[in-house]
């Protein structure tokens, strides 16, 4: 297979969406290889049921455009940063090969974040070690890159921000494939979840002088090859 | 005159080529224009004299191909954040109209970095103003990123750091150019004065896995367009 | 007189609305003495004029239901922190004997709001002392608060954020009294200047679990004598 | 049972009493309902028992009038942040339904207070969840507030600090009923460890302009509803 | 004259006392040369006179056993670090030539403090310069530090911390010695003003698990050639 | 065994030498009794071997002219902080006494260096516990300071940096020693693997004013006696 070139892993089907939903449409528009690994089905939840949310994923997958997806298996509510998801986790980075990972950001409310962000630095490493029984060749992705779909408040300072006003229209819509976890049981009265949603994002887009912007963090410094892309 | 794409404004002539000298000529090499506006004469100095000072801008010049170089005549080592040089440094922005401007790190012991930083800042602003006796139309460059070319040991912080792996061997040259400040009266022992400086662009472009780079400092938010650029 | 218990400085006529015009509203409601003080009539600008800018201001005094509204009559534009402008705020500090001011924040793009937040600072520790011949008795407002009406996009860590979510209505009337300031010569097509500023105090609404915030920010810690009025 | 206002969770008897004492008190006076839940009995200690431990507890509590105290049981020195534990935990928050929670701070060198910081955080997420064989209704704590007593010299940046001068005489007496703890084998030449508990407090009075205080973190923006509480 | 070792610069008789006494104790003890430079009088007071508080000077020079006590003239309450006073300090540098500067923190209340910050930072680069009419010699003392003598309730992260437990009582001793400024007019009762700073010393003592200390921050890394003096 | 002084924990054998190598050679200078513990055998890895790995460690060992080093025998690259491998290294505290601890920095790719910083902060704490079951006298390291030997490129802000200009020859011997960590399977070309080391400990020099430096990092404020080993 060929590689890919970044590799989203979300907690759950619809982190992905909430955080990077539009930089991942950006970085297709570009013409890059985008996929997203899911390590848990994300249920139960109130509204959802691993079928809906599988539908749903699919759903918003297609919306994207991703030129892969999977899951991982592991247990929604229960993810454990242990040595066997790290295994997991490792060979499908050695599988897919991706340049750059986006992983979730370090600090949140759900157990299952912090786990999987501590999950995604600790099998990114293994990716790389000889002399195991890992599958495929050992692999290093170069960067990791972390992103927002947090349940705290965090009010973080951001390495970068992504412009994506010009996508984030179709990341709404990808947002509403998942109608068990946004829009069921809601109000429909506006600002909606939704609406709430997108408006944070016209905050991140005011912060760079566009009109829709996605936070970013880095634990490395920020590298660039020229001032092309900046806002 | 056509618009610029960057200004630098540099205290003294040399701090362009300190702070900025690799990542213009990356600008250049993608075809930006880019010009540098030294603030003062820089001397005297103790090998140097305003004949010498000036002959070696104009090689730097030469070496770092700027479309524009000029020099606002104000005092060095007595340089104030004034009303007067406001208006003189707002002139000018009109006139050359850049996008972005390149402005010394606000922090330093030489106080006539201190006092350009708030000048470049102040004149920034007023350059936009209407109903006044500026000449020109009233323009407001977009963007100040604030670069080190400082008499502290300053350990920034950047909000990025540009990598000019492909261009330090020409930057030295550059910087070479002012035999009066860099190699005059100091020892020809390895290291020598440049070599430290070239070894300490060494950190920065480790800092981004790369071979040099530059830091820089914005005091709002980077926004980018994609990841083309980012190391 | 009775002395204020709240003063806000502004620059220019509009930036108290700008960034403390909620909070006003609030503290009115709480029945507070508050009061507003411009340092300069804010005019030249392109759709203003001083008879202009003064009949808003007081539309805007009457809405906000403020008690006292001031103007130190300072140059706009060329406001400097000198000894004359701080021996004439401190001299007002003196008389209206506000235990807290809200002061511009001091960091920003434009050279009158910088100017500004160090007049306030040096000027409220003037107001405190003896021997000198400032007029009335030695005053010493107890705290200072940093507030946001700035020309660059700063994204701050704020020590609080008020929640002004049920006088954000009120608020944005305020802004609409300085028609020649937010709404002459702009587009009319949503998202406007005023729908702008309103998204933007939903960012600030959302990261402390309201609807609508003004962000703040205190060089001393925030001390509290109860959970109260935590959000 | 009537839902509580304020639970502080404790990894070890006395922690409450150290990081939140005069804070309770504070809330207790305000009409709160405050409650305190041990997660072990802090035993063994060089001059404690268990039984003894609980005595004093129970002095403790009488001093500071909570309405609720509880021990969760978990094994003191091998406090694991594990799912068995999360779940005991996130059942206590659905039976006593607290509004905010205080926390042990995440960074110590008591690897207890680690565990406990990371227990509360990942408990009270669980606690809202649906669809489990938790106890109880699904319910969320609206806030985490985290608290100082930590077995590292910490010199935090606080969120807010409590001003509770006017019952610092009283948390020091609900310190002293820990005399297995704070009093027996230790020095009785001033100042004695409670000398320099109650010292290190005026520090903090001092930042805020008051007497006593006590720190607290918060990893969300403070919003507050008004500046009636402020000190 | 031989050079100082370390050369204090106060704003107002007293300042250097309050933030440097135990350390300037401390470095007396190791046997290095210290001075203390008096930017102004510090007067009009309400309870001094620059008659009584020369003699304060003098006594608390005496406690302090300093090498060297100057006063530079300029104007209390009107300090402005101009070109004027920056030519009278750096020839004040170029005649005592010392190693380490100590200088009042950057950011405070009292607007002399402000400006007497700027002034030595600008005034020790100015030191060094060649081909000027500054008396003496080209000089440049290697390192500032800053201290704490301030009128806002700073709560700062410091570079370091003086462990001055074996000098507070000669340090409280030097302070008691500025009778008009801590102690006329003042309450009797404990807590005193001087016991306040005194306990206040106690917290960085703890922090650093010694008994008082003594806060400072450098803009700088802090280099250190071994261990050996830390607490 | 007569107390070391300073202990070195290092998850594999090497990254003693790499974060502090310097360090350990200028505090035996200086008279101290220094050893390491590498808590695994750092194999499998591409050109080492538990054999190779060995030796190359006692090599380096007479280098550096350790007091003592020893191995704790956990496993390579499934490094983890629970509680049986807290027990044991508690247990070596217990019998080595150090005053010091050098542990590596929390934060990291490679998760047994994350693992190995946690690990180290707990045992410290348990090493001090009464009525427990491990060996020897309850007893407490003093302080910890953190090292650097990671696989990120973090550009931290360190608490101190140290000046090991003299060292850095007999550091760069060293880790010559690990042959099949630095140079086996490397391009020869300059600048080598232990070239960019040694580069990159240039920049830590220059921030310092001197050759070649070591950053730490500590939790704690730093704490000095006096400035003589202040750079």
């Amino acid at each position: 297979m060929e590689p890919l070139d970044y590799l989203v892993i979300a907690s759950h089907p619809d982190d992905a969406e909430l955080g990077v939903g539009g930089t991942i449409l950006l970085l297709k528009e570009h013409g890059a290889r985008v996929g997203v690994l899911d390590l848990t089905d994300g249920e139960p939840t109130p509204h959802g049921s691993p079928a809906i949310r599988l539908q749903e994923t699919r759903a918003a997958t297609v919306v994207l455009g991703l030129d892969w997806r999977g899951n991982l298996g592991l247990t929604n509510r229960k993810l454990v940063a242990d040595l066997e998801a790290r295994t997991k986790l490792a060979g499908i980075f050695r599988q897919l090969r991706p340049r750059t990972v986006f992983a979730p950001y370090w600090d949140d409310a759900h157990p299952d974040h912090v786990a999987a962000s501590a999950l995604v630095d600790a099998a990114r490493f293994w990716a790389k070690l000889t002399n195991t029984d890992l599958p495929g060749e050992p692999f290093h992705p170069q960067r990791i890159v972390y992103y927002f779909s947090v349940h705290l408040r965090l009010h973080p300072k951001p390495s970068f921000v992504m412009d994506v006003t010009r996508h984030i229209e179709t990341k709404m819509r990808a947002l509403a494939c998942f109608h068990s976890q946004f829009i069921a049981g809601r109000s429909t009265a506006p600002p909606t979840f939704l609406d709430d949603l997108r408006d944070r994002s016209r905050y991140w887009g005011w912060a760079i002088g566009a009109g829709f912007g996605e936070p970013f963090v880095c634990r490395e410094e920020i590298g660039l090859r020229g001032l092309r892309d900046l806002v």
